[in-house]
């Protein structure tokens, strides 16, 4: 594709030749000729002197002889442009033979399912969605339209997913919350795990993620928020609007995470987390202080030997001084 | 069903009118009419007065106007009063014809075998035990009865499950050990994992949890301990029994926990637990000890300070004594 | 088999009386008559004085009156004991009627391919490799030779796994990386993974552990690494030859792990790592610093303490020495 043609179907402004040939995007430390390369992060653009890029997406402020196309948001231009030259093969619709669907279960228009799918009673599939292999969707659980869900993603009974909902392999929605009571030997006692979860749309599940179902209610994974891999979502846990949780987050169960929330890698959440906060650490802390404290952590040894000095120092003092 | 059928079933004492129908459970801030709540942490007691409940479960001591069924552990009658009220849909016996089930496995009365179930040669499934689908059984595996295994779920050949074992969404039971032996080039060599996991009767495995198998004895997980989602078990591990390890718990090889240990959140157990502690943190302190160092954690930078501060103070001091 | 037979077979010298049977390996706290035991770690010396094992493995410098393997690294030659005297029941080739392989991938001699696994269009699996039942291979993912994928492991397209690749029941490798760009509204839009992992030979993956695809180009797992249970592996990461990563460790994204670094378990790596280091803790730490500071966090609330008590101390010293 020529780059005036990239240009246009991205809605860039061109600089420079529209006319060199598009093959692919790379980032710019492996950019070769035929590449369209990025720099969303100012700090990348003293690569921009050396790369073998073909052409660059940047901000309009970045200065270069290559031939640009200039984004008030070049990493998004960047995600548009990859979507775009690296076009994924479409899932045909249809239903694979060996894909055991029961037949109450309805599927709307366009649904692709995959090789040794199971869809259980009552359930629904929205126009569009595709199930890759070895999902199992269980009785009267609901996707919307244009979900995907790759292969070995478990859905329980009952949950919904709204439209667009994308599941990385091997994630677990609507397993059973951790709930049990005591009783006068010490021994527990399931309490069932009658209620669902609910994803909205938009939303992305990581690999190996598992969002817990709720005792009585729902558990609620609000509109575009991003969960990344191996995540523990506690039953009746409600992750709000936007908010991103990285990989191996843990959040404990009947909480509140706000909207646009984000949480760094391992954090554990053990209590709600109010809109916007960037939180990290266990038990959670605010992100900048939580790295204030890791970057003490490591010289506590020394800060414990600075306390043993100073309590000689304050005792030589007191001798020097003699009884008070 | 009305409050005092209700009653007689849970074998409640019945507190005001015995004619209100009960339809669901429902937590206390929920709970509308028609719902049956319930109190079991007093904290939760000033609900009470403006809930909409039909009707609650009470310790003895509670005062309320609600028509009331008294329990001593009215945790545990609102656990029951949920399977009660919400029971579950009854998987019923036989084997779906798309499961794969080897000749020589032997299936006791009343199993249910899902869709796209793998069951391999010699393993053995007892009276009333459930398998959904997409669940893996491989050689020589033995399950109790009355056993459930969600979607998804792996269990390795030869490893052992009693009765009444319950295991969430794509746990893996019996995965090999972790265990290498290195050579004078530096390079691992695998030692072959030969042994097996035991889970006693009465567990809970929760998704996406893995218990490796030892590699020449036994892995074991006793009778009521209950594991949340993403915790990892190591070889030659034993868990002991009524042990609650919370989700993303991590247990090194070789240990030793006891009975009726607490691990909570994201604890990392790198040497045996006696009996009856609370463990947090990595490596696991206890719960109290981890709870106030967290908490000073967090005020690190402000301790170095004051640390900084001091040192500077003694120096004034010295100066003022002159020398020694 | 004779003491003798097993000395030939493992190359190792024999002290005593070769003519014992041996039946089997145990570990030295376990056997008995029959067992093969063996002391690799000199702490464990002292168990020979009263262990029922038939024979043990030892260095040379180990006075024992046992018959003994000699042996100069005696934890490997117990890894290649255990592999002898408890040899795993061969997969034989073959694929299973219910699996379901795409007309256009290719097998090469002496696959096995279990019940109900999945091979996608134009993928191929090198000689002797085996798949166990409910194994999804995507389209155009490669498998050398003598691979071993236990059951629910989930390969994504277009991966390459090389020789004697080992992955335990339920990793996923080559999920969509975790990348989105930000638009002005504050919502998050996918950058398109289209990049691969790419696993060396002699990899050990452990069970649910997830390894995330690259946005563009690949991740790599070197040669000869071994990655233990629910591991986390961020996308266009590089992890070296011969590292260990333990259970629950978590690596971000675009980082590289040098060759030979060991990282212990839940350690959280948010950088790369240079060769050879032993890392603990989140953010990783070297491991002997972690271990100290861990010490010292553990006595975070006396330390707290004891700097209160020296502001005191330093209060009560300038009103003795009364205004400066």
């Amino acid at each position: 594709m020529l780059l005036r043609d990239v240009a246009e179907r991205l809605g860039c402004e061109l600089r420079g030749d529209g006319g060199v040939e598009i093959l692919r995007v790379a980032a710019i430390d492996h950019a070769g000729p035929g590449d369209l390369t990025f720099v969303a992060n100012p700090r990348y653009a003293t690569h921009l002197a050396r790369t073998q890029a073909a052409a660059v997406i940047v901000s309009k402020g970045v200065a270069t002889l290559l031939p640009s196309l200039l984004s008030t948001n070049p990493y998004l231009t960047y995600a548009r442009a990859v979507a775009l030259l690296h076009p994924e093969e479409r899932s045909e619709p249809g239903v694979h033979p060996s894909a055991q669907v029961d037949p109450s279960a309805v599927l709307d228009q366009g649904v692709h399912v995959g090789a040794l799918v199971v869809i259980g009673a009552r359930a629904r599939i929205g126009r569009g969605s595709v199930l890759h292999p070895l999902v199992g969707i269980a009785e009267e659980a609901t996707l919307g339209e244009d979900c995907v869900l790759h292969s070995g993603v478990q859905v329980r009974e009952r949950c919904r997913l709204g439209n667009r909902v994308i599941v990385q392999n091997g994630a677990v929605i609507g397993a059973d919350g951790f709930g049990f009571a005591k009783d006068e030997h010490g021994r527990y006692h399931k309490i069932p795990q009658r209620g669902i979860v609910v994803i909205e749309d938009d939303v992305e599940i990581g690999a190996l993620t598992a969002i817990d179902r709720a005792a009585l209610a729902e558990t609620r994974i609000a509109r575009g928020a991003k969960l990344d891999n191996l995540v523990q979502i506690g039953h009746s846990v409600t992750i709000g609007e936007d908010t991103v949780l990285a990989g191996q987050v843990g959040v404990a169960g009947h909480l509140d995470v706000g909207d646009g929330v984000i949480a760094t890698a391992q954090t554990g959440i053990p209590a709600s987390i109010e809109a916007g906060r960037v939180v990290s650490g266990y038990p959670a802390l605010d992100n900048r202080a939580w790295l204030k404290s890791s970057a003490v952590f490591g010289r506590l040894p020394e800060l414990q030997k600075r306390v043993r000095e100073l309590e000689r120092e304050i005792e030589e003092l007191k001798k020097r001084l003699g009884p008070a």
